[in-house]
């Protein structure tokens, strides 16, 4: 179902209702660009990629949300699926409400377009929304003017708030004179007449402040004045009503209501956000982090700089997160799916081993006849598909004929964990307790000439064995050796470069870590190798206290797993960004073959053992 | 005549025939957004304008241009007018072009969705563009590319740049093994056959990778594989062609010009304002400040920070301009137009005493049968009936019957100003010579606790008549007194105020204009009054060499009025946003009462003499 502005209000009780009785719900997000900041790579720690999204992806806009609520009924063995699809946009409602900025990537406004999104709808018709604390504000205004206007009379123009102006009068220029004279003719007619209203011609701004300037100074609050906007908003006119106090009292109070149902109107898509929050209900997405990241800033609170702090937000507002994009990248899953977007997850889970649900749409209910991919409601309604299928296969462990509901311990250890995408050797943000710390010791910081391609590179560590190259920029990058062993002599031969300069990761790492002052990138001659030495977090009493059983037994095995396993060419994987530019696609592969050529990948991490 | 990108090669010819013959040529440009920085204000002298557009204007992207030319027809007594609608869109083409981040204004993006802008054709359709610097670099990585490549075997993969890549290879995974190998095997069979190409099955581009890598190995440079396109952009697939060395020099030399050609296409709108500048003619705008900022920044040369060198700039590419909107407020239109928006001006200058000239469009020209207002095609288009209109009225004063033409003395007194939105007492930038320097003895700098609102303000200068203000922000503003020869007594009154300062417009002005320190705006109990001195700057001999008489003229009696006119309540006209959002007219209005209340304007400047 489609949602703007224009039926919004219809349709909320209707949401209400399926978040509800909903057995889970799924959600996605479309944004105007993905990233203005440093680029990502496959050796961010979790603090840096969140730093690097936070800084780098928040003034882009929310534009389309999809929620799609999933309800089982037992007595038909089957899902009824209601997807929502809201158009976002921050239109200013009044002059009281913010005039947002916001950033464009023009690779994702194209590719969103070609994929059919309706920009104009978006910005034409898009549902408002305020933040909590913008609300407050806005709300702290308003109770502040009605507050003054309790204390003064009632407010004898309606867009008024200087009720205490002390009548100055503006002069009427010479030019403006006869029309000013005519319109004060009229309305003393009109006084005189038994007409209710009077509709003056319309005029721009300046004769308007004009007309209620002199007719406040000859009428006094014998008469009304409220500026009204024509048919198809094309002009703004003058209504002249007969006042008395019982008249202006009562316009005072309508005006007062008027003001805060507009309020109430641009809380708008925050209250959607706001009820999936309060319904504490199991939310999925599908390489959902960039979308909690909007869904908090957006929504909720300013976002901390800690990626802690920010794990006890989420935890606060979301308690339930799984991300299907991650579960199609684990055990059991992983064998079976090479390529885990989401288009290609559906196909792959549509065949065997795989049993399809049956799926419906309630009666009447705008369902989806063909695939609309990047529409926010239908990739939520296919997140929600894939959920399903994956959870039911975990049930056939357990020779469960029954689906996999969520409570289901089957699904722990999918829960609260975000995928962290392309990063080589850490695959989420554990937002139940510690992230991992793996051993990077046979990854380097290498600096270079600007010209350097990935050639350079593979010349230069060719006696060590492939390597994996993590482009930081054009004159810095993470190299990682496939061979561990060759660590220590790679660093022994490479360290002492003229042109280049080779540092161990947990060296170059170590100030930034401890918020120490940074070593400066550039070419000084040699640097005393420093071994690197308590970089790796052991998960401690503590965390395990956060997390359930199944989730440390997990977390431990992709420990052991991140260790012992370096990169291996066979492991690489298509990393296609999700919200990303199909076009993209090409030129990624282009990147990809310029840039690292010969690209290889951890084995990832390891299946928890609860099958 | 709409032109996007899909149209462009096919219009472009007839686009440089109608600049070549046009009379003169009209444009008009729409834009995500108008300003990010701080509020403009009606004291802005015409270098802090320029700086605030500057810093705050130009993120905002270009997304329509219009170009409307007009040919007068002697024979016919009438124009033809060939308006076009260009959307422009930074889509990356390729690789090596930048992906833009560009910002938006809410309230703009709304506003011109519900005025039919079709913001989907944009990102869609739109017409890509390069700077010259932009070019020049892109240019010159392709130019280092193909040497390189010359240097090298013909290559043997279409998007590869490393022809020098040691021939390393990927390692096949084991679920892609049975894939790779059907592939290696059809091609075989593809090899032995006759046919001359082999189309494979559309697979990411992962699975295109590995088949790249694992057919060079296997087949060397026997076969030539290339990644195309499938229908509707849907899908990638690999084609596979037989190789031999003439081919191979064939492919490249095709793939060469391929990337050449790929560039000419990404200058795309450039060449189009390139047309415009070699054209030199006269080019006409309403309230075209803003528009030739964008035109410069976007295609030309980046913005210089003094305004005198942005002038000479603008006379190199730009040598004839002029301004409706600014001619609509100087004598002989000032008395009869009320409103200079573009409409109302258009609506008035279709009553008497202006004639309505003949204007067609060519046959089969696709051209407007109804009013389509902020699409820039149309604007461009009202704008020189707009023009015409004026220009020809001028000539009743010397019983000219004949249209008045560009190149015509009369048309001299308001060519190359461009309309300074909102300034009280300078009407334009002048791109002749030097800015006027009005003095503003009686205007205040004052900063007093944000709490204050306009009516605090009248309070204060109460005892020193009407006042105009043009807030800076919510703790500062200016102050003009009507009554000028108040000022000494009011500063005197005045200056040692506790919880407000006040301070001369000269002093306050004068360490910023000198470059020097700023003082800090905050509440020090008293500061030492200083008279303004050598504020005014004089237009000197070697600006007057610059100017043509008539304009000379035209500046001395404007120096002479603004001296001895101060602002008068009389004087206020509309000030309305020519590319701002009608519903910000309401808006504006509100504010307008919120803060000034009682606005005052100068009568801003007379008329030149040469009537």
């Amino acid at each position: 179902m489609e949602i703007t502005r224009h039926n919004f209000k219809q349709v909320i009780d209707q949401v209400s209702e399926a978040v509800d009785e909903a057995s889970f719900l799924c959600i996605d997000g479309e944004f105007t660009g993905l990233n203005n900041g440093p680029a990502l790579h496959g050796f961010d720690t979790p603090q840096e990629r969140y730093d690097k999204l936070r800084k780098g992806s928040l003034d882009f806009l929310f534009v389309q949300f999809g929620l799609c609520a999933f309800k089982y009924e037992t007595e038909e063995s089957r899902f009824v699926a209601r997807p929502f699809n809201f158009y976002i946009f921050p239109r200013p409602l009044n002059r009281n409400a913010p005039d947002c900025r916001f950033l464009c990537q023009a690779s994702s406004l194209h590719f969103l377009a070609s994929q059919g999104m309706d920009f104009n709808k978006v910005f034409r018709d898009g549902i408002p929304y305020l933040s909590p604390v913008d609300e407050q504000q806005m709300r702290d205004t308003l109770d502040q003017k009605h507050a003054t206007q309790q204390l003064n009379s009632p407010p004898f123009t309606s867009g008024s708030s200087h009720t205490s102006d002390s009548g100055r009068t503006i002069q009427v220029p010479a030019e403006h004179k006869d029309f000013i004279q005519q319109t004060l003719t009229r309305i003393q007619s009109f006084i005189d007449s038994e007409e209710e209203t009077l509709q003056l011609e319309p005029c721009n701004a300046y004769l308007r402040k004009l007309i209620y300037s002199t007719v406040k100074n000859k009428f006094s609050s014998s008469v009304y004045l409220e500026t009204k906007v024509g048919e198809q908003n094309q002009h703004y006119f003058i209504e002249a009503s007969k006042a008395n106090e019982e008249l202006l009292k009562k316009r005072g109070k309508e005006k007062r209501q008027q003001e805060l149902d507009e309020l109430d109107d641009a809380v708008g898509m925050s209250k959607i956000i706001r009820m999936i929050c309060q319904s504490g209900k199991l939310v999925i997405g599908h390489n959902m982090l960039l979308d909690v990241l909007h869904l908090l800033h957006k929504f909720s609170y300013p976002l901390p700089q800690e990626i802690d702090e920010f794990k006890s937000l989420v935890n606060c507002l979301f308690p339930r997160l799984l991300d299907t994009k991650l579960m199609a990248s684990m055990h059991p899953f992983k064998e079976l799916v090479s390529n885990t977007t989401l288009g290609d997850l559906e196909a792959t889970l549509g065949k065997e081993p795989f049993k399809v649900p049956v799926i419906v749409f309630p009666e009447d209910f705008p369902g989806y006849k063909t695939a609309q991919e990047h529409q926010a409601g239908y990739d939520a309604y296919m997140t929600g598909r894939c959920f399903i299928i994956m959870a039911n296969y975990l049930g056939t462990f357990k020779s469960q004929s029954k689906p996999v509901l969520p409570g289901s311990a089957l699904l722990e250890p999918f829960v609260n964990k975000l995928y962290l995408m392309r990063v080589q050797d850490i695959p989420y943000v554990n937002l139940a307790g510690q992230d991992l710390k793996p051993n990077r010791d046979h990854v380097f910081h290498v600096t270079f000439p600007k010209e350097w391609k990935s050639n350079d590179l593979y010349q230069l560590f060719r006696p060590f064995g492939p390597i994996y190259i993590a482009w930081i920029d054009d004159k810095s990058a993470f190299v990682a050796l496939t061979k561990k062993d060759q660590s220590d002599l790679a660093y022994k031969m490479l360290c002492e470069g003229v042109s280049y300069r080779v540092r161990r990761y947990g060296d170059h790492k170590e100030p930034h870590a401890s918020h120490g002052r940074k070593r400066p990138l550039s070419f000084p001659e040699t640097i005393p190798p420093r071994n690197g030495e308590g970089k790796r977090l052991k998960v401690t009493s503590s965390d395990v206290g956060r997390v359930s059983p199944v989730t440390q037994r997990c977390i431990t095995t992709i420990l052991e797993e991140a260790e012992d396993k370096p990169p291996t060419e066979a492991g690489e994987e298509e990393e296609e960004e999700e919200h990303g530019d199909e076009d993209g696609d090409e030129m990624k592969e282009e990147i990809l073959e310029e840039k690292t050529n010969e690209s290889t990948q951890a084995q990832l991490f390891e299946e928890p053992e609860a099958w």
